[in-house]
């Protein structure tokens, strides 16, 4: 890229994780010549709109850059000759996210808001809007990369790319959550260690890892087996049995837990919600205090109470890219794109999570080391699942929608996958236009 | 094959299924010129053994045939000389069998003796003394075929190509049952219907049905879901959903409901152990009353009460193979054998499920229809867990059997294939020698 | 099929191979209820259209059938109601055929009329007239099967399968021919051998070759290359070097000697042009031959003389294919389908030349053997020609054209490329519209 | 890496390229803490040798570098505790390459020293040797990386791959050539301008290209088809077609004219042998030149004329993957690796020639464009080609290389290649012991 001066927008500007990116903006002043932000937002969120765009002004203006920061709740204003479009909301808000969470477990079945039933009513949600947003970035920003952190971030990616004519690269900050604490198991600085990462987003596995061009991958899963954690704030950490890691032979994520310890995993999100509600009744409250810190005219920093929300490596990670694809870097980045052969078992144009080189015409995925089998079928059905959602968002057909979740491991019962799909469309109904208009 | 005169080993003999076997061989005379049946079964199975060989001796007496019948407990001495094998047997009896469905039940998973984990300890049971018998053949009848009805009857055979030189064809009655009972529903002779089955043993699709060349595949999936079940004895027949076959598009079979009605399935295995204890324990007292039967000096063909045991059309589907190979017929079969590439998401030697001509040579798979993306990757995950179950039966390394615990969909639970695993370790102890070696 | 009684339309029935498929139809009266056998033929053919109608009304008389033989100039009307459309023209007639053997010679190309240049020259006449076929057969007659002679079989049936919904099968007489004349080198009856083939029209191997269930591919192999040779009339047999067969350890086909004798084979073209001028010419001879005696009142039955003509069994394989596709039959032959998926490295769309099982649902493509990686990219490499071919004939774009010829092992350089596509489009000039349009 | 002083060990160190080396290394001591240079070559070399020591040694004392630079006629000292391993000898040296290209003009054949049948007996020759240092590396320096530019370097690469354990990058200077003369055509630094490289050693397409990111291919494209050639000393510049790359669509490397213009190609060589005797006699000139240059005491640096000897680029190719290794820089380079899935028509172990990433673990290759269909078959006949040679090369089989040779796209006939052989094995006698042992 070579314009001198850069337009970023920022879809959902009202999240409470703006200052994430405005940190990471600010922090890169060298190196992307950043001239305006512009915050877009939905009516429905003014206030918090307004409350993120004057915590960004005293920022800049702290960090004495020459940057302009606007609010609109015009889209299509934001987006109007933008050079990177960011996107980070939530169709329906935390009240949509507590039905996520909470139909599902009447069914006894996982209710996480992007891996297990919650992920797919929240894609059936969110795909349409993001859709929307593209075709405002097809005429008024055709140049413009979209950098989609909107959850389920493999599935959005995935409806981007299959449908529509943006640049995109979706992000999630588990894998570099992941590179960050291994670095920190082996007592080593980040950049020394190189992981290489293949998967789906949220089901993504580290295939080999290397220390100063060592093999440490086996040092790695021992030190996994023995309970040295892959820490996300937002996944119950239930140690994994070293046995079966050395079967494995590959570094599972965080979020596998959902798929080889369904039972633990569902117990304990049965007996927290019984205790506390849904998380995302936690994480409104955890908002709510976040918007007050953030309403402080003393406030003109990113306050750390905001790492505890969950976001590790948000910052980095996303502007990083942008760094990447502004100054041509070929770095190496964990992003989702387009499969391109990499992923023998699944079509070219799947998007996947895996090692990638990042420069000015984008990301290029990596080839991913050979694959266990069993480690290739649980992508390929993952991926039966996220195809059929993606179909069903967009088409909104019924049927559809119920393979859909039938299909899903984590549910694996059509009567259930009935009940799950009655709840969400009734309960989401203003959310899914498209499921009513036929 | 050229010999004039072919001698029958029946491996397994003792098994209250060999009328079957008889009365299909008698019924082909015309076809097979069998001049020998030799049965033979382990010492335990020797009265077994023994009213079996006088009822078979009965049976050819009545048909007038110049077969000699003999019995041996001998192994080697039925496969001298042989040219076609059959196996039918079942390592530690009906005894194991309880177990094998009873160990599940006590973690709510699905207690079935091929599909679940039932089959899973089946498996390892059978696989190192069908093994052995490959050895015996390999060295004294290394021309022989060797049709397996051994269950599960998709990893047994699995086992036997890629641990012998046998040359072997796995049969199972399931898709000659459903092309029967299609043929019903569409009110039409057998021979008029032509459909292609891919899949796996027990997870075998109908991805096209021809009535006289013409695509009746959404007619008779249809009528399956108005409830006109293919019906086999020993599956419960919750009826299908018919929003869900409609998106679905491919014919299931019976036992795809555990896959697809998960909960229904289990919670009608629990409620029938609870009232009748396990399945084998009723066979135990079908097979008593069968042996009762055999006994009688007066009988002399295959009892009506034989079919009700579940064992349909094994008959008719097992010597119409031999005669395919004897006659090099080119016939249509339904077999289990290498893949060769016809699903393209196996491993060219993974054992298939599908439709093959069968000829002298043995068996080729026929091409099949594409398949959803949602079957493929359904068939790649459950033989992702038979792959690991065979590595496991041979190698009796005990982490390769909690992963493939671990990935077969019905158990899905790191701690609940331990425990399944320590239960069937310690209860098949006797069975399972290839696990106390290490 | 149910219907009891039976139309044939043949296209280009003024052929004079049409007494082949006029004798096919007359020994199989008991299995085929001919009722109507409709000849046509264009304005310029109309002569030829005569004779062969009324020889072929006295061998119907002859044979006492009950079949009503019609001529007609109206395509539409032939195949208005048809059951089966059977294929068999030239365009441009033999004078075209003389170019496409003529032209190439002058760059020292192969001049073969299927094979090399001249093939392509005839695939960009032919493409355009049977996809306007295929037009009048998706109106007038959609359940007919469309059976093509017509070469090159290969390219001529990928168009088809490619740009219309017509119900085809590709048919030539190579691999029958083969099939007989292996038979003989190993003095047994055809029936009792079974030949595996695969690969593309005059590029197909015997991959394994079975007697009576035993592999005799060595033995064959062998035979050929002590000089047993396959025979075709219209190939010249240059020997085989056992070490390169040996090496090789499949059967290639009469027409491999193109891509492996290369200079061979132009050499004797190159004589054989001197002293006799093309093949083309030699065959008007023939041709004027055959019509005279066609003409003489006296016969009624296909004469001995067309069999010197080098349509071997062509009147058995395509009869035989009607008879498998009337009643059901499940039949092998090997025939030009979609692929399917049956050798893995082309497209599932791409037309292949295999064995394949044949009943009124059409042609399924059998598993095949392992294809060696160096006859596999062979295949794959004209497969490219060939698309590239169907892609200019259907388009009239001269530089896919110009790619597609560049791309044939045997032209292998742009300015020979550039030569003969300059001298095919200006001496078949009334033949390709497709190209004067742009 | 992190060993603090490196050793390179150079075999074949009396080249005439070795200043080359010498150079890039002491342009890089900022970077590569390289404490010995070990020069080594085999007897018949030693003049050679000693005069390259000496030179290595003034050219070190100027830039008061402190490196050790010794010589040895020991092969196995020279790898003893080796770092790096650079290869760039000529078994048989140039009176063999005189045959090389001798040889196939003598049956109308392209005598090229890498792509036609010259490259197949240099194959012959030069995997038995490599294999040998291969067996030293893996007992004296098991952790060193072998970085082989000798030719046919694809070849080579996959011998080494499939034989040893050897950790080795085969590279080759063509990509890295077309990169700065593309950046030329374009008039802009070289790193601005992003090349993706796929295929083979000397059959390598640029499939994209983006300067700033922005996709320039097609301008590319128009201006090779203009007239502006890549340029590279030792391949004659046959102009290309416009419409024939047009049709390609990929950017064609220098080498793509032995396969596209193959009578263009063959007659410049006739012509040329004709007019100045092999390129080999010519070469033999040069370089004795050079060495008389490389004697003058006065000389301490790189003489200019060594640059016009066809080897551009070299030293920065070779010395900036040294870089990316030892200092895990992850930058991109077009090398010979192992394929890992990225074409996806060729064995993941062949060995191909790509981008990709190195880091101090090694080379990844990056996800390739799609490739067209005509481009993918011809890289995959040509890697049949190559694996033949490679297994010819190992067992010495004479069948197995009368294949590979008839398999060549650039000889194409049987009796061609088994001349072609003789010549090959009688000329070569002393340096192909592998052939006579059988």
């Amino acid at each position: 890229m070579t314009s001198g001066s850069l337009k970023i927008a920022v879809i959902g500007g009202g999240s409470s994780y703006t200052p994430e990116l405005i940190e990471g903006v600010l922090l890169r002043l060298d190196r992307l010549p950043v001239t305006e932000i512009c915050l877009t937002d939905i009516k429905a969120g003014e206030e918090k709109l307004s409350i993120i765009t004057a915590l960004t002004q005293r920022m800049v203006s702290k960090a004495k850059a020459d940057i302009v920061v606007t609010q609109t709740l015009d889209r299509r204003k934001a987006i109007q000759g933008a050079d990177f479009v960011m996107t980070q909301f939530r169709v329906g808000g935390l009240a949509a996210r507590q039905k996520d969470e909470a139909i599902p477990l009447r069914y006894d079945r996982v209710g996480q808001e992007t891996t297990g039933a919650g992920g797919f009513a929240k894609a059936l949600r969110t795909i349409p809007v993001i859709l929307d947003i593209c075709r405002d970035i097809e005429e008024l920003a055709p140049n413009a990369w979209m950098l989609n952190f909107t959850n389920p971030a493999g599935l959005v990616t995935e409806a981007i790319q299959k449908h529509s004519q943006v640049k995109t690269i979706g992000l999630c900050n588990v894998p570099v959550s992941m590179q960050m604490m291994a670095a920190d198991m082996l007592d080593c600085q980040p950049s020394r260690l190189k992981m290489k990462f293949a998967g789906l987003n949220h089901l993504v596995w580290v295939t080999s890892a290397y220390l100063d061009g060592e093999d440490v991958t086996q040092t790695l899963l021992k030190k996994v087996g023995d309970g040295v954690n892959f820490s996300m704030k937002n996944v119950f950490e239930e140690p994994w049995d070293p046995n079966f890691l050395d079967a494995l032979g590959v570094i599972p994520c965080p979020y596998h837990r959902y798929y080889y310890q369904t039972d633990a995993m569902l117990a304990e999100e049965q007996e927290s919600y019984r205790n506390q509600g849904s998380r995302a009744t936690q994480v409104m409250e955890t908002e709510a205090a976040l918007f007050r810190l953030y309403q402080q005219d003393s406030l003109d920093s990113k306050p750390k109470e905001l790492e505890e929300r969950g976001g590790a490596y948000y910052s980095d990670a996303s502007l990083d890219l942008v760094d990447s694809i502004y100054n041509n870097r070929n770095a190496l980045h964990v992003v989702n794109v387009k499969n391109g052969g990499v992923i023998a078992s699944l079509p070219n144009d799947a998007v996947i999570e895996c090692s990638a080189v990042v420069g000015s015409e984008g990301a290029t995925p990596l080839a991913t080391d050979p694959l266990p089998h069993y480690v290739d079928s649980l992508i390929a059905r993952v991926k039966s699942y996220e195809m059929l959602t993606v179909d069903a968002a967009v088409s909104g057909n019924k049927e559809t929608a119920l393979l859909a979740l039938a299909t899903h491991p984590l549910v694996n019962d059509i009567q259930v996958a009935k009940s799950l799909l009655a709840d969400i469309l009734v309960e989401n109904d203003n959310d899914l236009p498209q499921f009513s208009a036929r």
